[in-house]
């Protein structure tokens, strides 16, 4: 497959991107060459990827403890530390294997040891490959609010290997694929569509294609998010804050940040039809939609008004107003949105109906 | 004074530097204004700082503790957290109002909090006056190891207000006089020798306007310090070992920032005058120079031992080599150069000498 060619950098597919990296690598003398893993992916896929490395360069491997609860900057000063024990230089080079905490992390890592050094992106899950493959978004929580901390940066270059996806459980898959039909609620009714229709998730190259092109759009048009780039948002106003107040509370079962967002889409659905004329029977399309995919949650009064408190961490807010990405109808968004108390209470409501 | 302008914003001085904040935040209709401080500018400088705003904002304190010890992570999470608490959203602004360690960490917090939100750099020292001012070099201390951590980020505007120093005590106005002297030995002799012979620091409103002019210049050419930027090093390789060394040892007296590097530059010109071709009078008049400025610290062979290792943590450093920057002459200096371990220990003895 053709790379897709970011800002400042390259998305490369399979074996090409190998390739690629290998002559990356040949040509840019590093002095060392750190790849931040963790637990599952130290198993996983260290071997298979240090395997299509040829060369002899210097490596050390980082790992950090697994899941968004260590996606915090305690565990990056973890990092810090060994880089530094570690005689990391300003001409080292980060190469971050894992998930969306890994790439988030590590990224973030990479661009505030001695002010940024250069690092590269191989996202192992279906969520990092479509999500946080492309747009420069590095950063981690704070406490239970997420990815409050961080900054815009790009890596040189982010490669897509899919068959890392065959070690991945399929509610992980699941979860990366909630990312996937919100691009085309947001983008391309017909890919929604498509990818409603689908059986499995087993033939799924050209559809991480698909979704990387039509991310990589969006934020070349707005690299810092001013206006259309604030689409992507869709479903994680509510979403995000369902998804910290689930992180909060470890004696709910996990949500995964998927699950999380497709009951956001559904809770935005329901707004966007009281507010800017989504249809009653697209409403009901994506209720069905994401009902089917994953699990239904229940919550009560309590949980309900706990989570709205949380809204006004959302980093889309500005003055005091929580500004929501809606739809007009699927494929169309319309940005800052403020929406009334009484209507984010009723959307659950409508969520458990 | 005439503001002086650097990549994406300026500086401004005394009068004019109110007059164009006030202009500036009428103008960028932010939803909370920040101010970071520490005790002791909070005691001394918000008052008459505040007394010069005019308009109806909506102000938050936020205040750190003073030291170098303070500027590290912990106190990044500390601020983190008071600005979510506080409802700090991207259209908030943060203002630095105080030493290196404020506007270092405040702009490192500002550029990484929700991905970067804007800030305002009001130094109050004369070390952060002449040398923080300009770079956009933010970032914190990772142990005793000196701004391990950071980003580069502009401020929308420095406001060199020399008021400020009336309340400095004379041993903080001779640490930031040590970079002032080394702006004359990195790149104009004249400015040295007009330094060298002051009687007092009292009227230094065109000397620290020099100074500021000679470091933008140089920033200006080569902002990702790449090359000629390196030249503002200069005793910095050493002499940040040695204050990161004093750091570390709590039972020695504390060593500020410009008594280290004013060692550093001593220590450097030796192997100036071995390496490069500093003349020996040069030489001389250099250590005669930062000995009568500044009290002169023994070291016993641990000492030396310890503080050479710490060499290996320096920014500048690639591929296990430690580069330095040396002078052929006063003004005159030449970058990355090697420098064998027998005469960094030589450099020692010269000093004690």
């Amino acid at each position: 497959m053709t790379s897709i060619t970011s800002s400042s950098y390259a998305v490369h597919f399979n074996k090409n991107a190998y390739t690629l990296l290998n002559e990356h690598l040949s040509k840019a003398n590093y002095s060392k060459i750190f790849i931040l893993v963790d637990e599952n992916t130290h198993n996983c896929c260290l071997a298979p990827f240090m395997s299509e490395i040829h060369g002899d360069y210097n490596f050390e491997v980082i790992e950090i403890e697994a899941g968004e609860i260590n996606k915090n900057i305690a565990t990056c000063t973890q990092v810090w530390e060994v880089l530094s024990e570690l005689d990391a230089d300003r001409k080292s080079l980060m190469i971050n294997v894992g998930g969306g905490v890994v790439t988030d992390l590590g990224g973030f890592v990479a661009s505030t040891f001695k002010r940024g050094i250069d690092f590269i992106n191989v996202p192992t899950t279906l969520l990092a490959m479509v999500d946080a493959s492309v747009g420069g978004k590095t950063g981690v929580d704070l406490g239970s609010l997420k990815n409050q901390v961080g900054v815009i940066n790009q890596p040189e270059m982010v490669l897509v290997v899919s068959s890392f996806l065959r070690t991945l459980e399929k509610r992980q898959m699941q979860s990366g694929f909630a990312e996937m039909l919100k691009h085309g609620l947001i983008k391309d009714k017909n890919y929604w569509n498509e990818l409603k229709a689908l059986d499995s998730l087993e033939a799924i190259d050209q559809l991480i294609y698909h979704s990387v092109t039509i991310k990589n759009e969006v934020v070349l048009q707005d690299p810092t998010e001013q206006n259309i780039r604030k689409i992507l948002n869709y479903g994680h106003t509510l979403g995000h804050a369902v998804e910290s107040y689930y992180l909060d509370h470890p004696t709910y079962d996990l949500l995964l940040h998927g699950e999380a967002i497709a009951i956001g889409m559904i809770l935005e659905g329901y707004i966007s039809h009281k507010l800017t004329g989504l249809p009653k029977e697209e409403l009901a399309d994506i209720k069905a939609t994401f009902l089917s995919n994953y699990p239904k949650v229940s919550f009560n009064t309590e949980d309900i008004e706990a989570i709205l408190k949380l809204l006004k961490f959302d980093k889309k807010n500005s003055h005091g107003n929580i500004n929501f990405v809606l739809l007009n109808a699927i494929g169309t968004p319309e940005i800052d949105v403020k929406v009334a108390q009484e209507l984010l209470e009723e959307s659950f409501a409508y969520y458990k109906d």
